[in-house]
């Protein structure tokens, strides 16, 4: 058994080579508090997720997807703002201190970070059953934040890559049947760069870790507007090739934890989704339209509406 | 049984009056992420800790009070930097949606929110053992923060309020007793003006959350020097009054919880402590000077060493 001592040291021995002099860094890990520096004209964009074993990943999943998983959340919501993430606090509550299991969560950690050039300058550990706290913090042009209260009726509705799959590889699992998508909700890819470069052209931007219907229904709220989607156009992962047409629907307009970005944008830039598409090697779907009328109208490819089925998909977890 | 939608918008409802024309938020509750302004000239200071029902507050500790703990644990990282807080990101896990028992607990928080002036901008709430993750940010001048690396042989120890009193109280309460003074593990009041006050003044500071000893150590390992305190001037709350004297140093020395100031200040601001005193009205006690020799040094009065115990108040709760 290590002390805690130790394993904060391990967690500041692994993740020292982030720090470096383009990060910002004033103060990192080992103080009472982090000092970071916020360029002027930049603001200062902050987010919080909790991630608890059980309920936003299963309890076999491994420490190394954890890791990964915690941060990609974070960073998705730094995305759906169009900011550039910089810099992480992480709260780790642990059951007991196991330096193996630390330092696989911290690889899984660290790999996504590096990609994404953020450091990790602060946190705390602390004993508990197993749950994860990270702060992202990014940087954005002052006035330029993605948000979603801007969609106007009219516009595209677009989402990234594909859904549902996350939402049938947990079902799968539960169901005690191999789940070979699993990637899918283990290993979720968040949208940064794609987020970055939607700042100017999309009129409201959400990522969906609830569902598509509940997360679309936040930018309809604040957007004061409507939406129809075309449930043929949403796009589903291969592992979704087989599953009888409404039932994949569902998985698709109330699956949670896929974090892809969704976004309204006018049609005049109708073009460069092509382009970003090509850019990011992302797919980009638009499967739908924003309509003056209140609430989502979903239809199905022969125009019929079609009513999603309440799902069990929804899980107790949501943004203040 | 009320929706977690409703949760947010009660919390919401709660904090708004908070945010103001003053306050640098430009985007608060209700997006992926808050957005703020951090004034040109500032550098940005941001802490996280997370409170652990049965860990960090006994079980059967009011919501009230677990609203101003968590939020006055953090506040106290801020205080230990000198910084101003600003703005807090507040995450939290339940085990049910109890509208009541949230209501009692923001009526925890924003009372000493209010009291500093602090905005709530975001967070999340989800479901889990019952946890609260809080995270703070606020403002320093550039390169004025309060560390925990500058203390120098011949500055004197000095610590803020009282020692002892949160330990004495978790202990009479695990044995069943009452205890009269529970506001001092309950409420630890955060030391954020005198911090402020102390920058430019104190060689290094930190918030003493696991215990004098603990926490000076992590001063001396920064600043590569040691210590020499003198047991008879660690100051006491009433409470401890009527223990045996050893016993009562085991508190002062080693009880955590009390998230006093500890900092160390050159012999020639001597005549500041009193007026700081006066000013904030919060006692400020001489207990001990830096040294050259590494380690930690305790003198009882008749000048003989005194060899602390281990205590057992040791918690598993430390920063990274």
């Amino acid at each position: 058994m290590m002390k805690e001592f130790e394993l904060i040291r391990q967690i500041q021995r692994q993740t020292s080579a982030s720090n470096d002099l383009e990060s910002g860094v004033i103060l990192g890990i080992g103080d009472d508090a982090a000092v970071v520096e916020v360029p002027a004209g930049l603001h200062l964009v902050a987010a919080t997720d909790t991630l608890n074993a059980g309920v936003h990943f299963p309890e076999d999943t491994s420490p190394f997807d954890i890791g990964h998983k915690c941060l990609a959340v974070n960073l998705s919501d730094m995305a759906a703002m169009g900011a550039v993430p910089r810099w992480i606090l992480l709260s780790l509550s642990l059951p007991e201190v196991d330096p193996h299991w630390v330092e696989s969560f911290m690889a899984g950690f660290n790999t996504l970070a590096q990609a994404h050039c953020v450091s990790l300058v602060g946190g705390d550990t602390t004993s508990g059953p197993l749950s994860i706290s990270i702060t992202a913090m990014g940087l954005i042009e002052a006035g330029r934040q993605l948000t979603r209260s801007g969609a106007k009726p009219g516009d595209m509705i677009v989402v990234s890559g594909t859904l549902g799959g996350a939402a049938r590889a947990l079902e799968l699992l539960q169901s005690g049947n191999p789940a070979a998508e699993r990637h899918l909700l283990d290993r979720p890819q968040p949208r940064v760069q794609l987020g970055q470069t939607l700042v100017g052209y999309a009129s409201a931007c959400i990522d969906i870790s609830d569902g598509l219907l509940a997360d679309l229904g936040h930018i309809l709220i604040a957007s004061k507007c409507g939406a129809r989607i075309d449930v043929s156009r949403l796009p589903q992962p291969e592992g979704l090739g087989s599953v009888e047409e409404e039932l994949k629907w569902n998985y698709q307009l109330s699956g949670g934890d896929d974090y892809e970005l969704l976004f309204t944008i006018s049609p005049d830039h109708r073009a460069r989704l092509a382009t970003w598409s090509n850019q990011f090697d992302i797919n980009l779907s638009i499967i739908g339209e924003i309509e003056l009328q209140e609430g989502t109208r979903c239809t199905k490819p022969d125009g019929t509406a079609y009513n999603a089925q309440s799902t069990g998909f929804e899980h107790f977890r949501h943004k203040t």
